[in-house]
């Protein structure tokens, strides 16, 4: 992987950029002390910006790896390799197998190295649209004043464009419908304090951080008016898949009346898994959690335990918002409907 | 107040030493990585220390300014002025004012510095002892096996010694009443990572560090049998104020059948204070949100909320544990009758 540094704009926030012959793409894991762009060539530099986080989030893990598959038609790599290489880089997200799958389609299909491309430039262009539709959804089933909290980062940077959960945010925001985010540091890996407040920040959208130890403080004294996550895999059962510390706060959600909303794409439903004991969630080294921001905070050789996810069980979730609307609820029935509903009009 | 490094030693964990005529208090800002240890000389001095943190944990902080009014006698310094120093020093704690209290009838009383001294060091004595006594009770109300969860550091390092939660931990262990010890990091100072892990390790207890945000997943897992917690302020009708975290966990913990258990002394029970809306709560700067073990974490210039301590209502409270044995779930007639109650025969 090549890298540059690229200068602080005005641009809109965007995680990665495909140029026509390469992927370019924001290292988060730098973010917000500097925006440096790394660029990948094949689909064995995807893979390992995807395996290092340099790019993260559920949607825009499905783009990159799309992206990945139009480099390897491109250099006229064995698209099979390329496919395991890049489904193998996170086990969580559903979105990476979903978009792999679809490229796949397009290849049995006989497209060629063009036709791939634009396929995964497809993926990219839908998903920014899906966002702006989730986020018009979502949007109008907030309370329409007051705070949200928020938990990770479903922002521009996750996703193609927009958000998921924060595109929710920038959409009730734009129709004057809130007042304030409260946005979870998201240990170990910071991505609310380095991500989420980094892109409201740039948006003039008004953000406080706050530990994750603080959410049920901050709801007992009644500043939240809603909870408002995105997911990285919906089971069948309505169960969700999200970073670690969400199941938490859909309980505690539930213990304060306040409201629970998931809002992902369709793409991150998996009729194909039960529920959420059939999703398998990602350890990662302890490592990350015996340190903050590269330095060590634990005594050496201490035990630690480091699931990148956790899953919320359906009963507390109050709404699932994707690009076709919003289900209250969430069970077996309205998933299933879900997923074999075409979507709306524009 | 002078610093002095002291290398690693086998002695057991302690916050503070009295040498006859200064206070030695154990830097917890700097610990794990170094052992060092300051001096103080002057009740100015020691509300330093309070103030900045080099003492913490309201048992180890109502010890510390106990010294603090003992080296002001010794000096001749004026009682009254270091008495006000050392009570404004934190906001929350009540075994500071407690101490404070006792120490200013003994001067009331015509003690002279000699029995001011070992009026402090009676006060720092029975601490331990009072540490003793809770650990026993709370480990037989363990469930004597299986694994307990813990916040923020309640061990020696936060009393006289022993601990009060990390008591019941290590007389638990003593007995052979537990297998393991979750200790949570608690951000943003991270007292579980930096100083529970070291106490434990010190003392070969199994611990393993989490995330604030994973409690809800462990739990959910089965992997919790019992939640324990120390307490800064017990209010007259039982709501407990403790580290920021704590409400959240005693919420989980019910929504799961796990036992939630508050262990402290009884000095830590304010029956002057009717509830918990009536505790002042500690804020404190939001840089320490922004940044983690020293490193910058977020973007210059956003809002961070950084309040020390949070209000578990009393119902989520499961068992109090003081010197004077167990409450189950505490109300206003069994805190009135625990304050009213002379000790137990040893």
């Amino acid at each position: 992987m090549a890298e540059q540094a690229t200068a602080t704009t005005d641009a809109p926030v965007r995680a990665l950029a495909w140029t026509g012959d390469s992927l370019h793409l924001l290292d988060q894991r730098r973010l917000p002390a500097e925006e440096a762009w790394i660029r990948a060539d094949s689909a064995a530099e995807v893979a390992a910006a995807i395996r290092d986080m340099v790019v993260r989030g559920a949607p825009a893990i499905g783009i990159a790896a799309a992206y990945g598959i139009a480099l390897a038609a491109r250099r006229g790599d064995d698209l099979a390799a390329a496919t395991a290489a890049l489904a193998a880089a996170r086990p969580t997200a559903v979105n990476l197998a979903w978009a792999l799958a679809r490229l796949q389609r397009c290849v049995d299909a006989g497209a060629g190295p063009d036709a791939i491309v634009a396929e995964a430039q497809a993926i990219h262009a839908e998903d920014v649209d899906i966002n702006r539709r989730i986020g018009a959804a979502g949007a109008a089933l907030l309370p329409g004043a007051g705070a949200v909290m928020t938990h990770c980062n479903t922002g521009a940077l996750a996703t193609g464009g927009h958000g998921t959960a924060l595109g929710v945010v920038r959409s009730a925001w734009a129709a004057d419908r809130l007042d304030e985010v409260w946005a979870g540091e998201t240990r170990p890996w910071l991505q609310g304090a380095r991500l989420t407040a980094w892109e409201l920040q740039r948006e003039g959208i008004p953000v406080r951080l706050f530990v994750e130890g603080a959410a049920a403080w901050l709801m007992q004294r009644g500043s939240v008016q809603a909870v408002i996550v995105g997911a990285d895999r919906v089971a069948a059962n309505g169960d969700v898949a999200n970073k670690i510390g969400t199941c938490g706060l859909a309980m505690l959600a539930r213990e304060h009346g306040i409201p629970f909303i998931v809002a992902a794409p369709v793409s991150t439903v998996d009729v194909a898994t039960a529920d959420g004991a059939s999703i398998p969630v990602e350890q990662r080294p302890a490592d990350e959690v015996l340190a903050c921001a590269g330095q060590a905070i634990a005594p050496a050789g201490v035990a630690a335990w480091n699931p990148v996810f956790d899953i919320t069980p359906a009963r507390f979730v109050d709404a699932l918002v994707t690009e076709r609307g919003v289900i209250r609820d969430p069970g077996p029935d309205a998933i299933a409907g879900l997923v074999d509903t075409p979507a709306a009009a524009p």
